[in-house]
């Protein structure tokens, strides 16, 4: 069988948990890693790292972007020019038609597949809204998430001038509502009240109810557990009364590289072009023969 | 807009939920139904009722067959072989790669799409079991169903001979195994011994704990209410402890004909040949423009 040879871009939380999944699979050959320094990652000191894609010996296939989300457009258009199919996590929910738009573009160009938006929010829980509206297409869906840590939201108060170290933690508080809890390490001479309403006024918060609280010790309160409580009361043709709820409990990074992961497995079978994960039949995401899972699932 | 012509094969519980459900929808026109009888539906006296599809003038785009699952495959294939796309929830779950396989081919001659094994089990169900492998492709998956009477076990019942009337419960015990219940009205002179030994060991019922209750009136106890609940423990690369659960309490026939009308949209977007649930992208199930679904969905 020829695997799927891969690199991982970033090795952030998600890029190292990618590392973790591609060694854990049998259809992918993880030819190595790229960061800007170059230098070894201490977790898989054994994995060859580059500066750039091109000073890989091998013909690379898929692209996995554990890159800070407003990196992602650029990044992803300079590896499908080359052919490469890439996987991103771009979580900024109101853009992404628009990034898919873009990238869909070059990807068609250049005889690749860029699978934007994996994951698990956007991702699979996109996956779940949609089927929930193909069982009951009138009525409403609430997705609850947390409690838990928010990587973008925690990246984006990170690159907020002042700061020093950061967590933003989601908190649903019933019916799709969340209150976020952004926990602070100043940067010295920093202002409080800048810090704040930076934060405050970032778009990742500012439809959110928001408190911004200062600690000493930001990494004494990390836990990448998250979770998310997915809701439907709809109706089907005239019938009401249709109850749905989709709810999980998992460590974030690791389900995130996962759903990437799988999401590249797809990119291989897929005609070239952009897709979210909404247009991706399952099957596309399993390791192994469609026949077998038709067999062992339906 | 040109609305997709449909017509309802059958008139039993879905049959009827099928044309309440095309009748909530914009993008389907119902042209009529098929009975073997001819006589109208008293339920929907307006609508056309015809013995055969070749009585119809308009030209058919779907035919939704809402009859029992053992006349699936031959009745799907006349259909497919005049070019008319086909939805079944054939539910014999061993046999429907082989049903699928057959009806792929007559689908593909006459570029036809036939949607197979649509609904909620086999149906969405199959398409969650999916996701939670993408998600944590190692790990064990529990479908709890019920309690909730199975419209598969009681049609099964029914054809027995000896039978009167009779209603099939399944009740979940947990961890995916079940209990069937099986409430009988038996026909005159007929044999409680044989009846009994007729049921237990019908393929829809060897493999299960199955107990028989004769009593006087089935229809006293019929509620069509169902759910179930699926639940995966599984694994994220080397990361274990990942919690998953869908779980939902629904009119069984309700959404089982929502599901089979989505899947007839779907089948007019996708290319000739056959389908199970997770071969679809979801995107495909809904009314509307792709963009729209990913703006709100993803």
């Amino acid at each position: 069988m020829n695997k799927i040879n891969a690199i991982v871009v970033g090795s952030g939380n998600v890029g190292l948990k990618v590392i973790d999944v591609l060694l854990n699979t049998n259809d992918f050959n993880l030819v190595g890693a790229i960061r800007r320094s170059g230098e070894p990652i201490a977790e898989y000191p054994n994995i060859e790292v580059k500066k750039s894609v091109d000073e890989f010996s091998e013909k690379i296939d898929v692209a996995f972007l554990a890159i800070p989300t407003r990196e992602v457009p650029k990044q992803a258009k300079e590896f499908l020019a080359k052919g490469i199919h890439t996987v991103d996590s771009y979580d900024i929910h109101s853009n992404i038609l628009d990034v898919k738009t873009e990238l869909a573009e070059v990807a068609k160009k250049y005889n690749a597949v860029a699978v934007v938006s994996s994951g698990w929010d956007p991702g699979t829980d996109s996956i779940v809204r949609a089927m929930l509206i193909a069982m009951a297409p009138r009525g409403m869906t609430y997705t609850n998430f947390g409690p838990g840590m928010s990587m973008g939201h925690t990246v984006a108060v990170k690159a907020i001038e002042g700061v020093q170290n950061a967590l933003s933690m989601t908190m649903p508080t019933g019916a799709g509502v969340h209150r976020r809890l952004v926990y602070v390490e100043l940067a010295e001479g920093a202002s409080r009240d800048v810090v704040e309403n930076a934060i405050k006024t970032d778009p990742y918060f500012i439809n959110d109810e928001t408190h911004v609280r200062f600690v000493d010790d930001v990494d004494a309160l990390k836990d990448v557990g998250h979770g998310v409580e997915l809701t439907r009361k709809g109706v089907s043709g005239s019938t009401g009364n249709q109850n749905f709820m989709f709810k999980m409990s998992i460590d974030n990074p690791a389900l995130t590289a996962q759903v990437m992961v799988s999401s590249g497995r797809a990119a291989t079978r897929l005609q070239s072009g952009a897709y979210t994960l909404i247009e991706i039949p399952m099957v596309d995401f399993l390791e192994g023969e469609r026949d077998e899972w038709i067999k062992a699932l339906v």
